[in-house]
Formats: C-alpha cells, sequence, structure tokens
C-alpha cells in the first residue's frame, strides 16, 4: 500500500493509492493552519503517522514539494510558499520517525509527469508534460524514467525566454492570459467581442466565447498557441521528445490553440521530430500531483 | 588502443588516442573524394582496415558524425553534409567486417563534450558544451554521463528561438556574426569604428578591434553576449547545469561578451542556478571532436 502526498501552496493532499490509479481515504490539510499550528513540518509528521496508524500495510510514502529539490532527493532545497521548509532534510527526519516505510520525495510538476506515466490514459515511454496553471511548470520522462538533470531541478520550461523576449509562464499562466485579455478588449475598439459582456474573465470563460466563435477569443488562443509552439520547439531541441501532453486550466482549450501550436512546431522543427509528433491533453487533472507522488515507490 | 575518427563535411580525421589524450598518427582524408571514389562508407571501412592492421592492438574504433544518430547508436540516421550516409546501419556494417573490434558512434558536438568530459584541462561532472562555429553546437554531460535526451537527438541547442524572434545559431554562428558586423557598420554613419578598415571581417579581426577599445566591436560582443546569455538561460533551465563550456571561433573573445553574457543570466535566473555557475573556455579546440570519439570506447 502506498501513501501519496501532493503538497501545494494553500494545502496539502493524502490519499491511498492503488495500484489501478485509485485514490482512496483522501484527506486534506490547509497548509497555513500548519504553519500556524506546529510547524509544517510536524504537522506533516503527525498526520502521516495518523495515516500509517491507520493503515498498516502502508510500505511507503510519496511526497511532491512544490519546490526545488536536492540532487540526492533527500531535502527540500527551496519552498517559496512555505519559506520555513527551506534545506529541510525532510527524508531523514520522516525516516528517523518511521524507521520501516520507505519515502521519496520529488517536485510536483515531475510527480505529475510520473502520475501521467504511471497512470495515463495515454500512457508513453518518452514525453514532456506541461502544466499550465497559475504558474507553468514541466515534467519530462525520457524512457521511462523522469528527467531530473545535473543538479536536479532541469525541465523548468516554464521560465524559458520566448520570442517576444518574455517567459513562457509570463504569457500563458492564467493571470496572465488574462490580462492580456484585457488588454485585447481595451485594444478592441469596435467593440466586436462579446467577451466585453463578462464581469469575470477565466480560461474557461474565453474558451466559451471562442467555442461560440468570438473573433478576438478564437485571436487570443491563437497567440497562445504560438508561444506554446515556441516553448515546445525549445524543449524538443533540448531533450528530444516527440510526446508533448498538456495539462491544467488552459489545456482545456487545447482545440483552440493546437493548430497554431503545431504550425508553429512545424515553421521551426526538421521533419525528424515532427514526423511523429504527438500534442495532446494530459489525462489526470488535478489528481496528477497525488499519484505521481505514489508513483515514486513504485520507480524502485 | 582506441582510434578516433571525427567525420566532418570537408574531411574525415583518424588518430590514435592515448589515455593522456595524445593523438598520435593522425591522418585526414578527404570527404569528397571518398564519396566520388568507391563511396563514403566503403573508403572508410577500407581506411579502418588499414589502420587496424597497422596498429593490430585496436580494441575499440568510436566515430563522431555531423548529423543524427539512431537511438540504439547504431545508425546514422541523417547526414546533411553526406547526403548518401541516410539512415545507414554503419556500426552493423562495420562489426562484420572487424568482428572482434568495439564500434561506437556518436554526434560530433556530443562527442566534443565527451573530449571535454575525458580530456579537457578543467574536468567537470556535469556541463554544457556550446560550440560555436559556423553553426552553433550542444553537447551536454550530466553527472558523468553524455546526455541524448529521449530519441537520441537532444542538445541541438543552437537551434532554440532566443528573444528577438531568431535562432541562436543564426545570430552567433560565424556568418550570422559577420552579416551583423556589416549591418552595424553600414548604420555607424559617423565612420566611427576602425572595422571599416578592414576588408575581410572575422571573429579574430572583430576581436582584434574590440581589443583596441573600438566601440563598435564591443557593442557587437555585448550583443553576443545577451544572445548566449539567454541561450544559456533555457539551457539551464531545461537541464539544470551550472557550468558552461563555450568553444570553437567566436570563444577566442569570451573576455568581450562574458561580462553581458553574465549580466544577461543574473537578470533572468534565481541564486539557486547563479551562485556556483561557472563559465569559460573549453580547453580541446578543433581535437575536441576526435578525443571524445575515443571517449566512447572508455565509456564502456
Amino acid at each position: 500500500m502506498i501513501l501519496g502526498i501532493d503538497v501545494g501552496g494553500t494545502s496539502a493532499k493524502f490519499g491511498i493509492v492503488h495500484p489501478d490509479g485509485t485514490i482512496k481515504h483522501a484527506k486534506r490539510f490547509m497548509t497555513a493552519e500548519w504553519v500556524d499550528g506546529d510547524g509544517f513540518v510536524a504537522s506533516m509528521t503527525k498526520e502521516i503517522g495518523n495515516f500509517l496508524k491507520e493503515f498498516p500495510s502502508i510500505k511507503g510514502v510519496g511526497i511532491g514539494w512544490p519546490g526545488l529539490i536536492s540532487l540526492d532527493r533527500k531535502r527540500v532545497v527551496l519552498l517559496p510558499n512555505i519559506p520555513s521548509v527551506k534545506d529541510c532534510p525532510i527524508v531523514d527526519i520522516l525516516k528517523s520517525e518511521f524507521p520501516h516505510i520507505v519515502f521519496r520525495i520529488e517536485n510536483d510538476a515531475k510527480c505529475a509527469a510520473l502520475g501521467e506515466y504511471y497512470f495515463g490514459k495515454n500512457r508513453k515511454n518518452t514525453f514532456a508534460l506541461l502544466t499550465l496553471g497559475t504558474g507553468v511548470g514541466g515534467g519530462i520522462v525520457l524512457n521511462g524514467k523522469l528527467f531530473i538533470g545535473g543538479r536536479g531541478n532541469a525541465t523548468e520550461v516554464g521560465h524559458m525566454i520566448m520570442s517576444n523576449g518574455i517567459t513562457l509562464e509570463n504569457q500563458v499562466g492564467i493571470q496572465h492570459l488574462i490580462s492580456y485579455t484585457k488588454k485585447r478588449l481595451l485594444d478592441d475598439k469596435g467593440i466586436t467581442s462579446s467577451l466585453h459582456e463578462e464581469e469575470e474573465l477565466s480560461p474557461k470563460v474565453i474558451r466559451d466565447h471562442a467555442a461560440k466563435g468570438d473573433v478576438l477569443a478564437l485571436d487570443i488562443f491563437k497567440h497562445i498557441g504560438r508561444i506554446l509552439g515556441e516553448g515546445a520547439v525549445n524543449i524538443i531541441r533540448v531533450v528530444d521528445v516527440n510526446t508533448i501532453l498538456l495539462g491544467g486550466g488552459i489545456s482545456g482549450a487545447i482545440e483552440f490553440f493546437l493548430p497554431e501550436m503545431k504550425a508553429t512546431i512545424e515553421k521551426w522543427l526538421p521533419a525528424y521530430y515532427t514526423e511523429n509528433l504527438y500534442i495532446g491533453q494530459a489525462s489526470l487533472e488535478n489528481d496528477a500531483g497525488l499519484l505521481g507522488a505514489a508513483g515514486l515507490i513504485m520507480e524502485d
């Protein structure tokens, strides 16, 4: 039995992950309460203890973190959302508390890629996963092995510089997409777009207008497609994958940005890279990180 | 004893590589003569046979190719400069001719990185090598292992798209540097640059003027530094290395472009990546490829 934990900026999700990819006994804890209470690490240790007591057949615990991990995968080096967990030897701490349990830690975006690898609908041995949320994260699996790079924190693809001098994340991240849409609406002097009627913008709202044929909404996704295409080109040139999976909020609009994304890739890459290129939606949505954290234990 | 072979667009260099990194009995064959004669592969096979006869203690032959290599490292998939060597099962061909010899093949830029890894002055376990020549090639070693990516042809870093919508190679490659310099000279209406006096431009000529304090030449290297800095940022984000080695013609001007390259990197990357970042010249120059080809045999 495996316990998967997905640490996020606002909450930490626990769940027992079965080999078929179902999550049982899921529980959610608010990060701020832990930090303000006994401290994040002490609170997490206590809740892990509760799970181990309730489910004595748990053999391993995998934990995904939204931050930097040491090359030896024993320490959380930096956790921007929970600054107190900095340079924390979390694996040794947990191991000393629960000596018979296997503990593994990994970056959360890399966990999401592992989740797709072990439990996704469209399993591939070699692929890059881009999670398009508030931030843009990346996880890459190469021939069945999670790629962590030379010092352990590779595939931070959201921070690549794109062709207009702005990073991928600062254009495709949800807030940036909304800012860009507002700017485009201000420029839309003819007031032709039905998006003007919306009080609150979100990827879903913009997508709904694109689905109704709104020209501005369609053009915004064309812009997103071009940026994602350029990002894919750079990723493919550096790590040579021919499957790109897209997860997170904006990926739901894939039908509207995929044509331009593909056209951009075709423009920049020769046949070797594009011949069998597959770009599609990731299948696990919000559970990818927790499932992938459990996957860390399956990796052994 | 190891025979290293460095196949180039115009010539193929052979040499016996000693464990201390010296090359003995070097020989050079013109590619065009091989192609026009018995064909490239037959001619190469014959010359390998001659070497094996002359030096019976050769146990392995490593060959670097300026093209794409199959993931199983047995076939040359594509060789733009020698189109007849396409999808050629070169390792099986050589093995059937010389069954007792170990044959290994690799991309030439990756060989250059292996050369630096085994024989360079400033050996590191984890680094990216950029070769700044007519083209811009890349080879990356991660924790002592050459990185070939998911499908075998990773680290084509010269073809990443930079912040002005042009690839790294199409700005930093020698011909592009010269074109850029000519354009800047045309714009230099005040005729203040001493570069106007030169009949023929080359990286060395531009560097010499920069060394004399020519403002335009210095500004050109500043431009190069910014582009290389952006390239380094994207590479570092994707593969997480903290050593960048620069080889090839333009790397001789490193003192003039390094400050801007570093400033660009500092602008885009947080402390984790920059704290112990080292950027320096590669040490092997033109022999890197041949030495690295021999390194393929040492890898076992």
